[in-house]
């Protein structure tokens, strides 16, 4: 499958707040999801890793998404996680969001066991594929290793792309590792390949990439698109805007990523309702507040643009 | 809480079947459950590791309860595990084995992030155990960091123990590691600690080890028991019987778990439906499966007892 316009670019994998019951709230969340796609994002990646997916029921997910599609946000803007530990939830999931008309979903491989094989792999995928059974299905794989133990592998990427040339849209691959987006993108240029994060972008954007799905988007997603456009541009500026945006985020990846983000995001929105957050994760300390916000100012940032 | 002669002894943590749609199939289970009772095992953990529990939605693991529960298998022989991703997934899981009489629960930590702080554990362990709060609830706390990453520390035990003195009844310790075991007997005399294997059997009991919950017990249970009651006993035998106990042991493990196991049951019963795997467990090679049975005719196996 040709790379889609639609596909690339900048995409936040959007944050979950929480209402005061703890459940994921659609009212916080279409708010700050219309604020990213102002800010310059070309689509939302929603339940990632960032949006603590896996930490919520299969119900509570569809009722999100439900809630954010009843407030008018545009399915093809979405990129919806469906990959959990259980195929049968990976299945309901994936279903639910075609049926709902977000037909690209965000696919963890079956995350609990190890040391599992491609074939182990192989399978699970092919069951989600073949049970939903929709042809408009856009099926991004989502290669974490430092999460899951379990690396999609150039064979298994070669193997699934084989078997459902027309499904397997492309990758996001949050390894960190530049010989890992690399060789996707040496092996596979007819699909979508998405650094896991923005240090990364230009540099693999002038290989093909495809731009990036980064947790930092929640808080500097403007400016990732300046980078993202200067790139795509050649602008003479775009490695001074590539800069710019690696050094906030290593300043951000320093701290917890979710509580971090959740603790900027509540500033920018000044609502504490937004420092929520589902166990195991917990709020930064007082102490890591304090080194976050001062690193923030040192770097003179506007995140509210 | 003082160890309870009720969970105490060999527990299988029983496989799964699964019926010719691939969903759990509680009428060869009720089967299987049953046969281990006979063999002699005081318990059966159902939903672990080697029950492919996280491969199962929520609806699945409790339409399987309720089937067992309905053949008339004795509430209080099951030990359900409860511990998922999300943390509403493992109270809805575990106010449902209480609802049906099954007050003891095995819980994994939410297993989908690395590197998690204590806090967070704790966080998500308390969450269960207030939210569902029924005060006949018994939490084993399930250590297994080969699969989780997320090892159940000393600290954190303690930290639960003296917040849920009544509640935390023990630890399924799966690491392998006989210092993690000895570790937490010397710290935690009042719970029952259960190697996860038998290899440890015999050396944790000495320690005051409350037995085994061990995978091969679904296909070994009546010379685990039998080992059991001998170091119970101080028989003169007991040694022997923990050696031949080991020797099956260490060639089951030499191929992967669960299909090895499936293959066995197979044979026993004759009934190639027990082959069947959820994704992304997979069938042993035609190899493997030479290999295995070869291994257990070398060492005389009459495993149907």
């Amino acid at each position: 499958m040709a790379a889609d316009e639609n596909i690339q670019g900048v995409w936040a994998p959007a944050l979950t707040p929480l209402d005061d019951r703890g459940a994921p709230d659609p009212a916080r969340s279409v708010e700050h999801i219309n604020w990213l796609l102002d800010q310059g994002c070309h689509g939302i990646a929603l339940f990632g890793t960032t949006g603590e997916a896996t930490s919520f029921s299969v119900g509570e997910r569809q009722a999100m998404l439900e809630g954010l599609l009843a407030a008018d946000i545009d399915p093809k803007r979405l990129m919806v996680g469906s990959g959990c530990a259980a195929v049968t939830d990976s299945i309901a999931l994936t279903a639910h969001a075609c049926a709902n008309g977000c037909t690209d979903v965000l696919v963890l491989p079956p995350f609990y066991y190890k040391g599992v094989s491609d074939d182990g792999l192989f399978a699970a995928y092919a069951e989600v594929i073949e049970r939903v059974g929709d042809e408009r299905l856009g099926v991004f794989l989502y290669n974490f290793p430092k999460q899951t133990a379990l690396p999609i592998s150039l064979a298994l990427t070669e193997r699934l792309l084989s078997a459902y040339p027309k499904t397997i849209r492309g990758i996001k691959d949050s390894s960190g590792d530049a010989a890992s987006t690399r060789a996707y993108l040496e092996n596979f240029p007819e699909l979508a390949i998405f650094p896991g994060n923005e240090l990364l972008m230009s540099e693999m954007m002038a290989l093909g990439g495809a731009g990036t799905i980064t947790a930092t988007a929640n808080v500097n997603a403007a400016a990732i698109r300046r980078a993202y456009d200067a790139a795509r541009a050649g602008d003479p500026e775009a490695g001074a805007l590539q800069a710019a945006i690696g050094e906030t985020r290593r300043l951000i990846q320093g701290f917890p990523m979710i509580p971090a983000l959740k603790e900027i995001v509540a500033g920018l929105r000044g609502d504490p309702g937004w420092l929520r957050l589902r166990p195991p994760m917990v709020a930064l300390s007082e102490a890591q507040k304090a080194a976050l916000h001062e690193g923030l100012a040192k770097l003179g940032l506007r995140l509210a643009a």
